[in-house]
């Protein structure tokens, strides 16, 4: 079937985000008020659905193509991205300084997700852009803004970000590209980048590298790294693209999926050294680079909620039409599948998972909305600090779910889903990627535990605690019994999630390897509870809306089987965080011993 | 890295289903005593490792191909088949009778891991002939014996089995194929079949196929289908090869995974009808099927040991070489990231149900063996119930845990196991079709819950957990006291399982769909409950070996890891079977309602 952008559920996942009045004439999101929040998101839908999805299938089977140094994109892939740009949706959350048009960090997220149901392999070339230009709003020089943000805010020209090297992928400490002053008040880059999404493509004229290179001199380790903008065309005087700068492409990677998106080796300085502009003080790079960690992470957890809904949608839509077996709830002779017990399992892990991994994400763009626009300042301060306790769930969270949805997809379609035509497994081939770059799943748990616990004292994460007590507090207190028995198991995950809470915040101090131990089982059971309590909350929502809500019954459904069903794993996920560590340490010892195993 | 057979570690599962004393010149295994095992498998190792393995990349980048009704196979293959069954492994486990070596389901089982690891679209070529060598074995004419049998166990004709329809997978009641009686004591058959694995290829001089088609007049749904075995090319006088059979290939699957083992579309009856032989009586088809069902599921549960196998290998040898980031364990610098929790976390997950999968899977082969060779009556019928229980879990535990530990591996890999040249996403890719064929992962807790559960009254599986019991018990009363810990965790999961298991018989026969709405997670629950228990098991004895175990304290860690970090998800399992099922019945409402949902 063809993807739908579910666009009831987007805005209903957006108000319940933004939280109640906000999109109100006199809201938080004033900007959105009126329908153009939902004429916005209709627009992208309609995009998405007639010019990105149709290219998608295409994309994965032909691929990007690389000869010569030079990278041809998939059929129809430079026009509609051409498309893309002119309609503007590059620039819509971009500050309006540089022709953005301002508006919420909310709204993007929902086409972000949008965009990446279509089409995740197009919609990963524009994403990693919007953290450069928040790196260089926030650090870059005057005329370095002047230069470049129109087009990069346009998506005029694209951006790459070039971290990676051989020997430092999640380790930038070891990392080598070199940089030297040369008088000219510009720097020489020399050096080799791997891994560079869209490093190389032809659907723009120019393309921005932002790189992240050594100066001569400076600190070992992530304190001697400083951030450069290199351009492939040097810009002449009117800022159009001109000579071209030292830095090639020498190949593409052959991957597991986002075949249409070039990953791309890139090679610095063959030629006397390509021409860098520092972005930010010497030295500081990384702290640039974090800069735009929020955004970019989130972008990658949205990704996951993308591809989750379209195999979600995929999966019951076969299964409403795929017919093997007697279920005896119609007369008709064989039945639909989606009327056997265990399929229904399956397709509401699915939709469950789906749903909470949407209102995670979108409760984390909400909170940098709420980070950059609420005039009190302790409120944009505790905002921002959401925003980063929320964001590694949002992204670890999203993009382990999706995979698991994407897998739940194939099994849906039984020998079907294996077949590369059917379009679930490339979803799955394609989605992969997402719990390993930006960051691996396993990073994000890892700064979870040791950055985003101790963020001012602990206190976001008692908040978080508090407001989701404060779910489930109203579940309980309805007069609708499934409302109390959903309540039982909201509270259970939260309990158990604030005992792991607890210990954490007490061993990441002392005993740092046993915290580190049980960082990963942590955050899913973060993504449990939160993903638990906010759709209990949805559930609730849609209850009172009073049939307001066509979906109602719906995400009472979806709630309460979220509750019963996946929100009971929290109490082993306690169990590993607390009594974990001990035999991971002991396997610690083991491989250190060199012993028999592997 | 290449792959390296786990001797050690498979001969120590092995004696552990077994059980002791079976190995010994008057044990059940005496066939096996003297070194016969050590050295079957060390052959075994030889060939995977030196001839199979090294097919395995080429294989899935060149895959088996398609050209005017015939298929070639991936460059290779052909001459190591020809090695393969003259070196006589086809024939290890048939009777002696038609040239088998009669040797133990156990030793097979092992062999078929090992294949697996290397190899595993090559080995699937082989893997679904054992079923049907016994089908022909138990209903077949001695005519048809004499002609086939010897041909099938040599490995010098291959089978391909001939059940699923474009309208029937997992419901084999609509079932069209059909076949006429010739009047020349044999039939014709017409009709098609799809994703026939090695339905076609040209490794072979012949490929007979078992083929699932209704006699005219039969009744409807599974009671009147008919087994019938139909060769490409029709035997002459000598047995040799002769005329063509009127059944073609007419196309194979471009699928996610296990590209070289061909997927076919077969024709049957273009040209007036293919010959085909009854096998067993008119309209028990399904019964001679079922009769080979325990040995095929349990092959492919071993599909899914022998990749979960390879990934945990290749990703310990590239956590072991990969450095990134500073662990503080070694003083030298940055660290392998061995060293780092998260990672060990991971690569125990790996291992932990890698060899959870192993000890089930053994086990039920260990009891195929004794169903078979026991002398004791009750003796034999119980171990032929144990292996009908432990079935379903075998194939869909091993496989599920293969795909996660698939994924895994892919992550330890980081950024690398995206890239196709690695090859740890060939392992995923290959191993997800392991969860959906011979029964999908579904039918197999369906199977479990609806049947196998009320086998005999219930007793099976009650005898499963007093063994389970006696397991936990022997942990509680060591002297060590990690063995004690390890038995609380394991006393918790088979509390859970048992738990389950009562809420399932009771509301298998008044609440189907309740039932059939926590099979899933109640399967898992199995596999947990029994899996701990048996590597507590394994455990002890490798503690109790005195140092003549090697592998000693990797057993004890690798049972603790899974006692307190795997296992301890029974309870949430557990929660899901028993209250999950309204909101799963609510949801087929839902579904069925066509609400807003899809």
């Amino acid at each position: 079937m063809t993807y739908r952008a579910p666009l009831n559920d987007i805005l209903f996942a957006m108000r319940q985000a933004a939280g109640d009045g906000a999109f109100a004439e006199d809201g938080l999101y004033a900007d959105l008020a009126g329908g153009v929040a939902s004429a916005t998101l209709e627009e992208a839908a309609k995009f998405a659905e007639t010019r990105l999805e149709p290219l998608d299938r295409a994309g994965d089977r032909e691929g990007a193509r690389f000869a010569d140094g030079a990278v041809a994109s998939a059929p129809g892939w430079r026009e509609a991205y051409r498309q893309w740009i002119d309609a503007g949706w590059n620039a819509l959350a971009a500050s309006k300084e540089h022709g953005g048009l301002g508006l919420p960090f909310l709204l993007n997220a929902a086409c972000t997700e949008i965009w990446n149901s279509a089409n995740m392999a197009f919609a990963l070339c524009p994403l990693l852009g919007y953290g450069a230009i928040e790196a260089m709003e926030a650090h870059a020089s005057d005329e370095l803004k002047q230069v470049y943000l129109r087009k990069l805010i346009a998506g005029e020209w694209t951006v790459s970000m070039n971290l990676t090297e051989p020997q430092a992928g999640s380790d930038l400490s070891a990392l080598r590209t070199r940089a030297e002053p040369a008088g000219d008040g510009a720097h020489r880059i020399f050096g080799q980048k791997i891994f560079i999404t869209y490093g190389e493509h032809d659907m723009t004229a120019n393309i921005v590298h932002f790189v992240l290179a050594r100066l001569a001199g400076a600190p070992p380790g992530t304190r001697g790294i400083s951030l450069f903008l290199a351009p492939k065309f040097l810009p002449d005087a009117d800022g159009e693209p001109a000579e071209r700068n030292d830095v090639r492409c020498v190949g593409i990677e052959h991957k597991l999926g986002i075949h249409a998106a070039p990953t791309c080796t890139m090679i610095y300085g063959e030629r006397g050294g390509a021409v860098g502009f520092l972005i930010g003080k010497e030295n500081e790079g990384l702290a640039c680079m974090f800069t735009m960690m929020n955004n970019a992470r989130l972008a990658i957890g949205l990704q996951g909620v993308g591809v989750a809904e379209r195999a979600t949608q995929t999966a019951i839509a076969y299964a409403r039409q795929r017919r093997q077996g007697r279920s005896g709830r119609s007369d008709a002779g064989i039945s639909p599948i989606i009327e056997h017990p265990d399929v229904v399992r399956m397709l509401m892990t699915m939709k469950a998972y789906t749903d909470a991994a949407r209102a995670i994400c979108y409760l984390t763009a909400a909170a940098l909305d709420g980070a950059r626009r609420l005039e009190d300042k302790v409120g944009a301060r505790e905002a921002f600090e959401r925003a980063s306790l929320l964001t590694p769930v949002a992204k670890a969270f999203s993009t382990d779910i999706a995979f698991e949805v994407a897998s739940l997809g194939i099994q849906v379609h039984g020998g079907m889903g294996f077949i590369e035509e059917t379009g679930a497994a490339q979803l799955l081939r394609d989605v992969r990627i997402a719990s390993i770059y930006e960051g691996t799943n396993g990073i994000q748990a890892i700064d979870l535990v040791t950055r985003k616990l101790r963020l001012a004292g602990g206190a976001p994460v008692r908040r978080e605690i508090d407001d989701m007590r404060a779910c489930v507090k109203d579940l309980s207190s309805s007069n609708v019994a499934a409302f109390r028995t959903m309540a039982r198991c909201c509270g259970d995950a939260v309990d158990a999630f604030e005992r792991a809470t607890d210990y954490l915040q007490t061993s990441v101090a002392t005993r740092r390897d046993d915290a580190l131990a049980g960082a990963s089982p942590y955050l899913r059971l973060f993504g449990l509870a939160r993903g638990a309590t906010l759709l209990g909350a949805w559930a609730l929502a849609a209850h009172r809306s009073n049939g307001a809500d066509p979906a109602a019954s719906e995400r009472i459904v979806t709630a309460r089987f979220f509750a019963h069903n996946l929100a009971v794993a929290a109490a082993g996920l306690e169990r590993a965080v607390v009594d974990g560590a001990e035999s991971v340490n002991a396997a610690l010892d083991m491989f250190a011993g060199g012993g028999h195993v592997g």
